[in-house]
């Protein structure tokens, strides 16, 4: 995809800090790490978004995520990791080719997760029957 | 898992708003929701975490989370979403069970991710040399 930062990475255009390749995938550090080692994946092919990329492509690409994710925790003695993944720019994804973020986390690293809101019980049992009705 | 909330969820000892099930995973609404029809997905089999979560059963795992996805995108009129995967207590995961978040987002809807850290050349290559050598 012309203009695809992450399609000039994987076509060599562009540097990286590689961290593992194969035919399918890339693996390289986050050059605007939330935490040393913030490691994005993505497919060689473009996808756009999550929603866009095939689910035989997915299925692959979460088992070097679970690779990788082990060797992250472990290279940075982190005692856990977060997997993100942002499906659209509204989810806060930057580069529109689907990749899933891995992020070392520490106990009392102070990153906090987003407040929850109240909900009532008619309004979970109305999401929850427009949510079935969608699949 | 005795006193494992989501076996029991499982085993319909405690209550859900469930929104979909087969024979190995079950979707229901998170009762802490970040934002109306934020889902989790689970394996019915137990795993304390990502980690601990065989490779196979992620693969198919993923897919579900991209078909439930699409449902809870249509069914709130998001305008994107996150999917997030908490891999241990450290990363933010409550309940020890592997689960998949998906969090509806909306363009303006004030989350924001979190900020980014100073990295230098030689710490990016340090710790590039590091997850490789632990791959």
């Amino acid at each position: 995809m012309p203009d695809c930062i992450f399609c000039k990475i994987v076509a060599k255009e562009l540097p990286c800090y590689k961290i593992y390749e194969d035919d399918d995938f890339l693996a390289f550090l986050d050059i605007q790490p939330i935490a040393k080692g913030h490691t994005l994946i993505i497919s060689k092919k473009h996808y756009n978004t999550f929603s866009e990329t095939p689910v035989e492509l997915l299925s692959k690409m979460i088992q070097i995520v679970h690779k990788i994710g082990q060797a992250v925790q472990k290279s940075t003695n982190a005692d856990g990791f977060n997997i993100g993944l942002n499906n659209g720019s509204a989810a806060g994804q930057l580069i529109m080719h689907t990749h899933f973020h891995i992020i070392p986390r520490f106990n009392d690293d102070g990153l906090h997760t987003w407040p929850s809101i109240e909900c009532s019980e008619e309004e979970f049992k109305k999401i929850n029957q427009d949510i079935k009705n969608n699949i």
